[in-house]
């Protein structure tokens, strides 16, 4: 089998990310010398991408590797998504995640039509899903869905045949949140892609949130077990006694790590390497904030090179006296998440071939 | 007189019909050996289209044509709306119209600047709408309007000396669905196009709502009027006692075409060709769903090859169990928008010239 | 010093003002043989446009000179902002205002990321401006942003690395507005750029509104003052006991300029040159409306050659029987904003060197 490849190229010119607070590992020492095995991202293309369940570690670290390159490289004069039209859907209203996909489809060239703020008639509370999904077929080339019921994919791909990105279904799954959470974390220790990792560089994931309720954080959850040759043991602080639910509870005790269910962050933040936090849990069409215990500032005893990330928005959890501090890898991870969107967009729509050959030779 | 003519060219690539549901008449098939006729078409160059009143039938039939032409021709890399911008201005919320429009214009790489959700602050309630006519002079080159005022089209155009599309105003009408309509009536019946129709081919059409408050179902029922070659009966089903009104009824009595008011569908559903549905009436701000006496379902006595219309979006008066049967047009009308959409736009905007001239060669 | 200028082309070809009710100035006339100082502008490159206080008199002139030439010149086909993406975050929302900038900018081959409608999710309340300016240091080039809160301006630029151009801060400023407002002045009577203005040719200004609480006429009274020199009086018209506040009382004293406050329009109306009007005081979140005794129609008592200028949108203090007029400099006023929000663009971004250099030459 040969193995088609990329390789890095220049920077952007037009980014300065040093200008940033907190901590910015940079992209090209975790890419290395390795090449992107197309192979395995050209599994991608067609495909919607619904859950994290459908991702391997090889998928991930090779869409993660691709997302370095495109951090690195100047690619929009290529013009990849040429004359392919994304709809951003977003029947729950956000302004980061959708502006956040439209960017990375408008540096790929790619177009947009946007439901923008939700649902706002009452006409349309009437309509169903999977006539929306079948009149999408007819409008654009693939549908990024943001939306407050869980099961909005199952009922948006009875008839989509256009690929679908799940950007947030209810209580259920937010997978490229997940891909933009573990970007950051190999940007900042390249050491974890690899197949064994040794004990002094395994790492203590803690989580503060509900997995069970909290889209990002199941969706990140569920990505962490496919790295668990580099974790030493994960912590779940949470206010909730049952904060995971019977299927990642499962999930987790198969998987081998070691972990611990906590409602005191205090009782293992002194030992934790990485810190995720989410605010947000989805309960049907309200939400609830975390707890005020579970807040993290610059005074709080975090391990000397712990880093915290954050989906955000954050609310009054996550203090900003810690931007300024090398914990702050939130900042990294959330504009990592363009270039994460990109891969992702380029490889379900099998762009690959638009890419510069200068810049990036593929190997035969 | 030197007519000038377009002849079909190759299928879209990215677009493969034959996996939608229900029923697909092949464009090519309607279109024939005809030519389109230019000096028809640009009879429309910077007009408004408010009113299906402004359409005669060889105008119905041109664009429907061309229509056709657009869905199977791959035009996009000739960038038939370069450097036009179309404001897509829905006062009155709209999710599948505004998106149809909006995918229209960026295939054939125009521009869109767009107010997607109504007026939503109280400030610009006192705003009127002549004014904003005035303003969109300055910011544009053609207007796509939906209001929940039927009047508003008068309104805006006070001052407005852009082209206007009207997209739906209040209770008046909303012409291009009736382009879309009779698209799909035309792909499905292309025998319909002909100034004589042998007896047996004319259809008995059914419309179930209200013409004289639903738009859509006004527009359908005044361009119908046009085909009334092709009409052996109209019947209108309705809760109402005059679903009518004086206009609506005197145009059908003089057209000469045979037709029965009725509050009973299954008095004429075992006749019907053509059944033309819609769910919703407005009644100013607000409106009224179809009574449940009239709804359609796979068991529903319908004719061996009777053919189902809806503007959608439904509500549960059609039933989905007709999706994946033939007497599923509604998909194919939906779908067919898009290019009677463009189609107008092309000839509004007066860009016959940028159509790729190796597939669509002009007679002289 | 080298000065590097700009001369005047050709007429846009797509634009026929003439169409236009009211009085609309020849922008070459304004122009006449002036070349255009681009060390000027370029002193604009990169920087943040919150306050009129940033500009001094040159700089507005040489804008305004530069928005003229735009009015007047073919530069679509230069793509003068090609690869650059703006984001339009309307927090507080706004239809004209918002879809003048992206119309400028599309114009101009840039690419436009929205949020059109304000903070509509309840989620969405809690995230803090700051943190939306550092997630949009990755998603754009430029921020256009409109906010309820006049500290809103203070709160995003403690994140944000991109120019931002404020287009609207909650009674605080709106820079890009009075740009607009004296870009129709100067084309109206050129005199007023000149250093030394003849008695005879300066003009009596009167104000109807309140600088202190309504931010269109705060920032129209800095830029006033920018050109005292050609103003012989200002005469401030409002309801309010102190409608100036101390800061401005204080910038009015210091210049040297005669001025009055007058709560009755009828006691200076007809020695009055030109008359800025406005409608809406915001008072925090909500606003409120001119005094009815404060109108404007075709039967006020205007000098012969009197202009009226509004921001608009206007509710009923100025009267659409004026619009047929001569006094009638508001259309001229509106259309003219998008040639000066396109001057601002192209010096911000730096994008002097894609203009046309035929139409466009530089001096060396």
């Amino acid at each position: 089998m040969v193995t088609e490849k990329l390789k890095p190229a220049s920077n952007r010119p037009d980014e300065n990310p040093l200008d940033s607070e907190g901590l910015y590992p940079d992209p090209e020492k975790f890419l290395g010398k390795d090449y992107i095995d197309l192979n395995i991202l050209k599994k991608l293309v067609g495909r919607s991408i619904l859950s994290v369940d459908q991702f391997d570690k090889k998928t991930v670290l090779e869409l993660c590797k691709f997302a370095a390159l495109l951090e690195t490289t100047e690619i929009a004069a290529s013009h990849p998504l040429d004359g392919k039209i994304i709809i951003t859907a977003f029947f729950e209203a956000s302004t980061r995640t959708r502006l956040c996909f439209e960017s990375a489809v408008l540096r790929l060239d790619g177009k947009i039509i946007s439901i923008p703020t939700g649902m706002v008639t009452g006409v349309a509370k009437g309509e169903s899903l999977s006539d929306i999904g079948e009149m999408f077929n007819a409008y654009g080339d693939l549908v990024v869905m943001r939306h407050t019921e869980t099961n909005a994919v199952d009922e948006i791909t009875k008839n989509l045949r256009l690929p679908l990105i799940n950007a947030g279904n209810g209580s259920g799954e937010h997978p490229t949140q997940a891909l933009a959470d573990w970007f950051a974390i190999l940007k900042w220790k390249p050491k974890l892609k690899e197949a064994q990792v040794k004990h002094k560089h395994k790492i203590h994931l803690g989580i503060l949130g509900t997995p069970g309720s909290m889209r990002a954080v199941n969706s990140f959850l569920r990505m962490s077990l496919l790295f668990k040759s580099g974790i030493r043991k994960i912590s779940i602080v949470s206010e909730m006694a049952d904060p995971l639910g019977p299927e990642l509870a499962q999930m987790l005790e198969q998987s081998g790590i070691s972990f611990s269910l906590s409602n005191d962050i205090n009782e293992v933040l002194s030992d934790l390497d990485v810190i995720y936090m989410n605010s947000i849990a989805f309960l049907g069409d309200s939400y609830k904030t975390l707890d005020s215990r579970y807040k993290l500032d610059r005074e709080s005893n975090l391990k000397k090179d712990a880093v915290v990330l954050h989906p955000l928005a954050r609310l009054d959890e996550l203090d900003p006296t810690l931007d300024g501090t090398h914990h702050n890898l939130y900042f990294t991870q959330a504009h990592g998440a363009v270039f994460v969107r990109q891969a992702l967009l380029i490889a379900v729509l099998n762009r690959f071939d638009r890419l510069p050959e200068k810049q990036i030779p593929l190997s035969n």
